[in-house]
């Protein structure tokens, strides 16, 4: 970590919100923001956790109640197709992340995929007597991840190696049977180069499981040209489908006849309807279906995905990459130019390549208390253990205006220790 | 399974529509209908499959999107306590099955939650070494059930062992590890003894797991009272909950804090938004989270649970069961009295304490488009392979006169033949 120092270049993109509004006004993405029910006045840099409320997703849900369940009954998982969700669904986030169609669905959380794909991934990998053992991630992946790794390592003897990202490739040896990473890290920003590591992982005779949830609709990925293995991802953060949205689940067609998920729910079947004792699972992707999906939060989900495929248009996910990097280099320029002194450091790798969507800044003390007094004034980050201010750039409906009165109340609440009041001290359940 | 035939009452209890009309007059549950948004004119004999949509859900549903994702946004996790949606609608749910608040929670699917407390019941009484293999089922038990016993079980190195409802307590010996079974079986509509099958699990040392899917809100369940080990259920049924709702999981208070469930998702951690690298399992229920939410799900869902409480001062649970029998006693009489030489039999027990609150007909042929036929005219019930014809009598809002009014549909479509047409023939995708 770094002091937040002014970038090479001679001057910030923008040296005054007149020049945001300009860049706001030039950029071709900006329309897409009306997709969204945004409340007017707020700056909003947590669609990385949450994504926004889509305009068309209030109609859409209550359409799915009124008219598919109230009237509809039983009768619309024919009629409304509500059967063909997850299928129909995982097509579209297909075209996020560089999948064919049919090789994607939604379902379940994305705790509960992971389980799934890491089970599938360690009965490949890890026959009985292989010597193949380690499960290789990142010390610092998101803890869920880490969490069902661990459960996976007791259930078949295997074991976590966790360590640095910097130190990733070195440990990958012929002790490893799966690496499983989250491409772009919550808690700094970092943004791993999932084509090399894929490929590290399989020289040594690996299998890679990517978790995408702070990847997908935010920057552009290509399962197929990195050639990984399996992957999952979140429905609630770029993909803007609402909180606690369903999840989804992705396995190279290389691996998707050749192992059962242990999560053998009826709906992944290969006749669910045929009622049968015996579990035969689907054909391909299908069967990583497990229970009955969920069909109001699904209609959702779909919503929000529509509002990034609303983006194909205009250059798709690479246009909104663009902008993303804009936005937050903008953010970090402004931050080194105005906040100077203050304390804050940068988190997130100063190399945009390097990077995801959110810029993370760090502080000795205080991290918690500032994010609330940025809330309080309308300026949604969030703060994560132990010293963390993050703040995301969704390219969707985030302008860059909305960067610089960001900084600003960032630089006011700093310079004037309004960060210092007792109500921000004041810890919430969820942070 | 035997013809249906005139119970050994000299006659039904209504022996005509007017007497039936008069039965709802006097039926003191009646008012709980219009809790319900049911199209004019349509009979619903499936709400054992998806539950009707109550009137408050898409009001509910709208503020949940609308004010607190809208508006809220990510601060909704704490100001509409998002965070405390699965323990406090699990509480609700509860009352409707004798459990105590604190024990029961709503998340994932019932496939997810029984592979959770399956693989808990089978860590407890399995442990290494062990000579108690045998997972018993009834091979009748819905399939998803036996598909996830089946892949725990080649998991552990367990076997199931499926046999028919009669031979479950003569089975059950030294080498039963666990029993499973769902009270009310989807196909028959036959009800266990909960009391008495979980205590003849007990005697031979086995744990009895219980998927209330066909029961919550139906019957009285009363998990302490059979000393019950787990449970799981549905919400999209009895619960009215929406298609694909989530789903709820118990852990009588002796096992919750004994073990860890294989999924071991974020949301279960002792302290979720410390983000430590490793899993501590939260205290007692709350380790059955897996991971986050599906909020807008569970707003829907909070509204279906409450139309069963709006029951409590009517008499709850038991008034809805006694409602329901005498829907069922009825209509298993109209359909001997009226549709007699038909070669309808009765699939349901007939001993009315020996069944849920369906009722399931058999015919040699023509089950199929006999059923499309009713729905057609608007008398919705469902067929279950390979020749049962399934009606459902939710008792919170099917009405006496609907009984009458279903059983002239049936017996018109089997006296006209108008069965035979061939759109009827036609499969739906789901059936």
């Amino acid at each position: 970590m770094k002091p937040v120092r002014p970038s090479p270049r001679p001057a910030p993109a923008a040296r005054d919100r007149e020049q945001c509004l300009a860049l706001d006004r030039a950029d071709r993405l900006a329309p897409l923001r009306e997709q969204f029910a945004l409340p007017p006045g707020l700056i909003y840099l947590d669609g990385n956790s949450l994504g926004a409320l889509p305009t068309a997703t209030t109609g859409r849900v209550a359409q799915t109640l009124r008219d598919e369940w109230g009237n509809g009954l039983i009768g619309s998982w024919n009629a409304a197709d509500w059967i063909g969700m997850p299928r129909r669904i995982g097509d579209k986030i297909a075209r996020l992340v560089g999948a064919a169609p049919g090789e994607l669905l939604v379902a379940d959380s994305t705790s509960v995929n992971l389980y799934k794909a890491l089970s599938a991934a360690i009965a490949i990998v890890n026959p009985a007597g292989s010597t193949r053992t380690l499960i290789v991630s990142e010390h610092d992946n998101f803890p869920t991840d880490l969490y069902i790794a661990e459960s996976l390592a007791r259930q078949h003897g295997l074991e976590p190696r966790l360590v640095d990202a910097a130190a990733i490739e070195s440990v990958l040896d012929e002790r490893s049977a799966v690496l499983m990473l989250t491409e772009v890290n919550y808690r700094t920003g970092a943004l791993h180069d999932m084509d090399a590591l894929t490929r590290a992982a399989h020289e040594v005779g690996a299998l890679a499981v990517w978790d995408l949830s702070h990847s997908a609709g935010a920057l552009p990925v290509d399962l197929h040209r990195a050639g990984a293995d399996f992957a999952v991802g979140c429905g609630y953060k770029y993909l803007n489908g609402g909180p606690g949205a369903p999840a989804f689940v992705w396995v190279h067609p290389r691996h998707a006849e050749r192992f059962r998920q242990p999560l053998s729910g009826w709906m992944g079947h290969a006749a669910p309807f045929e009622f049968a004792p015996g579990y035969r699972p689907a054909a391909g992707i299908a069967r990583y279906l497990c229970g009955t999906p969920p069909i109001v939060a699904m209609a959702a989900l779909e919503c929000g995905v529509d509002t990034l495929l609303a983006a194909e248009p205009f250059g798709g996910v690479a246009a909104l990459r663009r902008k993303s990097l804009a936005l937050s280099e903008l953010f970090i320029e402004l931050v080194a130019a105005r906040c100077a002194g203050h304390g804050l450091e940068l988190v997130t790798p100063r190399d945009p390549a390097r990077r995801g969507s959110q810029v993370c800044l760090s502080r000795a003390d205080g991290g918690y208390a500032i994010v609330q007094a940025l809330i309080a004034r309308g300026v949604v980050g969030d703060f994560r253990v132990p010293d963390i201010l993050r703040f995301g750039f969704a390219p969707l409906y985030v302008r860059f205006a909305d960067v610089w009165d960001a900084v600003e109340q960032l630089r006011d609440v700093l310079a004037s220790r309004a960060w210092q009041r007792p109500e921000f001290a004041q810890r919430n359940l969820v942070t």
